[in-house]
């Protein structure tokens, strides 16, 4: 088949072939100002051609929107659009640096929120309506509905709310890369309906995008693949975290309290997360499911090692390599999937009912464990909360994980006396693990909490100083024992020096 | 009727009438170092015999529990158990003086939880079980099981999870306060199922505590009332924070966003919430419902106005007049009323599903959203965070109020740089509310909602440091400005002072 019949055969639905346009035209399309709802969550399934052409259209002109996605997008698009100032709001989560420099900056309006609740807030009209929605797809069917491809995130509604869509199809992704989604719309109030997942294995809507067709104003094609995950291989400081962890799972086992299928497992981005999965791979462990965001490497690995039977998320995030075992082997991997809309993949009712073991990583925690997901320094933001609160809140086991100091001569402490943001309090953290140990949290006032973080999981090169200040608080007396005037001074002085050492340590 | 009568009369299961002991032989019959597990919320249903039994008994012998709760006890109880070094550990909640002092002496371990999860973490083995169960009813049927008060909390579970079960009968509440409770008990993980509740009428339980007759140990029988509530009038600040949040009710109802049925209401405890209650009597509101935690009299001045017409609790907690009026009227009540456990009024899943409005009280909160709600100058504990984290993480709104200043001259300012406790982050918060005037945060980036939160806010007295401390810590740049050096010089200032403000002013 040439280009053309190829792109064709991918829309049976004939009205969309007049609507057939180049992803310069569509970004022609999007209104100045326009609340742009985009496909994409963490690199996947994201428009590859339209929002970087809109980013290139705001070089010369002076253009702007508003954009909610999934999560964080691929190539250099957030970069591009922050670089030519084509951002007025960015929600609900990014992960690039040029954005994050606007954000922090308040060039961006960045609205940092739960990712199970942007649809909820854009439907009760909390913020301002999605008017304009830019999907990538596989294919189109006969009734002009739309098969997502590697992510779902946000991208059921955002088709079902904005007046004008434009579909991009990327060709990239086979049409037979299906089956696996889970598409739906959430009721309004006051008739939200059950959420009726009992399950990881459990479907509640349809393969397809639901969509009136004559809201789509553009089809675009693309042939780009969704920017690959980039692993780096384990270093001693997360092999030590997920051999820490694996121990804690261990033990929980052999005192009867979970068995070897342990709960369906959520795991946050990243390198520890990832090794800590990985991990499982070499344990006493059988059936294990997930139920979570992003579907990693390890999430295959663990596949192909027997050890896990389902696993449901939002989007499909991996490296090359893993892209194309999972695209030439998807037969086999087709049964095991599913992908869900981030307001269900991240649904507090789903997350209590199945019980998840939820595992994210923190940038600090302090000694009573409040964890910070967010800021640098206590007013930059790096990422996002994403979805770590979602599970966090309402998790069987709500874990959160970091290195115990990182940098040249660990000059960063990631405990700290306060943290300089909270993102989860410690109502809801029950484990903390650092390469340094695990402080196992659950049933302890917030004096039985410092006693044992201070003793398993602070790096030895801070071990004293923090000890000191926990007990120069306790002379203040308190629940909490803090002395304000010092909390910070971790943050304070590596703000003044570039290390959290006193000067002479340095 | 002779008393012995009347008391038999409610014990229609033969062999309990055999086991029928004073409350000091019960309180005799608690191991030293068990835990117990006691009916009671907010003052209402709790054991009122018993425990006071076991604190008498602790002032002349060496032993002392863990106590669990639904949520705070009446009479003194808490006080003379702290009094008599009868704790060693306590949850959920407490909002005791005397029991606040050994609780921030670190006397007694405090576990602060949010009131959904107490059931949760003892179901999973997160904390260590409930041996003893001391629960009041009103009377015991054919089959052994109970029928509980004014309140249920945790009740359902202690019955189902203990291995030994005191009955405390109140012979002050009819037999026939009865057929609005609604007791059910969570099934254990991984088989964990949906809870069917799609609108707050929705019963899914039984209207009596079901239990394994052979683990009852003993029946008290008690002829106390409920401790009542304390409802001081409204003064002006309240009355003022109240006008702020009906006028945002009003515009929310006139721009289409609400009905004016609203959705189902939350309030915490208290008398800023009873106030703003109590004003929906007087506005352009109909049908509206609650689904809340505790019922106190603002629900039933709603009834009586006929502006409401059902309400969901998990106790009722009422001046004396309001008791009796409830009691004497029982019958036009009955079929507006519910009250459930604790898990179930407070569970994630049915706050989102119904989407609630939630109303709770902060003791202070920041220019970007944080609210603390359960600490005073970083370290005190106060009562305790209680639900409002299960209701504002998961509601259709979660609005907070509180006064913009307070004590004498307003020497503490409620609305700070920092907070020195967090315990709902920016991300779960949508409107603050003070005397001073109201911020819709609704899809604000921090800057601005620092922006309406110090124009709208403030106190006066604090408004232009505020302002300062804001375009200061601006310079340094951030997502989220701040200052750390000086982030709680307001607390610090206030412990060194007695005053926030700055000495020349005082």
């Amino acid at each position: 088949m040439t280009k053309e019949d190829i792109q064709l055969d991918r829309i049976k639905f004939d009205d969309y072939k007049k609507k057939i346009i180049s992803a310069e035209e569509a970004a022609n399309l999007i209104p100045n100002k326009a609340v742009v709802g985009a496909s994409g969550f963490t690199k996947a399934g994201d428009s590859k051609s339209v929002l970087p052409a809109f980013a290139q259209r705001a070089a010369k002109e002076d253009v702007a929107i508003s954009l909610i996605t999934g999560a964080s997008l691929g190539q250099t698009t957030d970069a591009d659009l922050a670089a030519n100032h084509a951002l007025i709001r960015r929600m609900p989560f990014q992960a690039d640096a040029v954005l994050r420099k606007s954000i922090n900056n308040s060039e961006v309006k960045y609205v940092d929120q739960h990712l199970s609740e942007t649809i909820e807030q854009l439907q009760c009209g909390h913020i301002a309506p999605v008017e304009f929605a830019i999907i990538e797809a596989s294919h189109i069917d006969e009734n002009g509905f739309i098969y997502p491809t590697t992510s779902i995130g946000n991208s059921a509604y955002f088709a079902a709310a904005a007046d004008k869509i434009i579909i991009e199809i990327n060709t990239q992704v086979p049409t037979s890369f299906s089956g696996i989604h889970d598409n739906c719309v959430p009721s309004k109030y006051p008739n939200r309906e059950i959420i009726p997942i009992q399950t990881v294995k459990d479907r509640i809507g349809e393969n397809f995008i639901r969509l009136d067709p004559s809201k789509v104003i553009g089809v675009v094609f693309t042939n780009i693949l969704d920017t690959p995950a980039q692993l780096s291989e384990p270093d001693v400081k997360t092999t030590a975290i997920s051999k820490n962890l694996l121990k804690f799972f261990v033990e929980e086992i052999e005192k009867g309290a979970l068995t070897k299928s342990l709960l369906p497992l959520q795991a946050g981005i990243g390198k520890v997360a990832n090794a800590v999965l990985t991990g499982f791979i070499d344990g006493p462990f059988e059936n294990l499911t997930m139920y979570s965001e992003v579907l990693q490497d390890s999430t295959f690995d663990l596949f192909d090692s027997g050890k896990m039977t389902f696993a449901s998320g939002s989007s499909i995030t991996v490296t090359e390599d893993c892209y194309h075992r999972i695209i030439d082997n998807f037969e086999t991997y087709k049964d095991k999937l599913i992908l869900r809309p981030q307001n269900i993949s991240n649904a507090p009712e789903v997350i209590r009912r199945l019980g998840i073991i939820a595992i994210n990583t923190a940038i600090e925690f302090d000694i009573y464990g409040n964890v910070n997901s967010t800021h640098i320094g206590g007013n930059k933001m790096m990422n996002g909360i994403g979805g770590s609160g979602d599970f966090a809140r309402n998790a069987y086991l709500s874990i959160f994980v970091t290195q115990a100091a990182s940098k040249n001569n660990n000059s960063i402490s990631h405990v700290l006396p306060m943290v300089s943001h909270v993102d989860h309090t410690e109502h809801d953290v029950d484990v903390l693990v650092t390469d340094q140990g695990l402080a196992d949290l659950r049933g302890l006032s917030p004096r039985e909490r410092a006693e044992v973080i201070i003793e398993n999981c602070v790096h030895p090169d801070y071990k004293n100083e923090i000890r000191d200040y926990y007990e120069r608080a306790k002379e203040k007396g308190g629940h909490t024992p803090h002395i304000l005037e010092e909390a910070f001074n971790f943050h304070i002085r590596y703000s003044e020096t570039g290390s959290m050492k006193p000067q002479q340590e340095k």
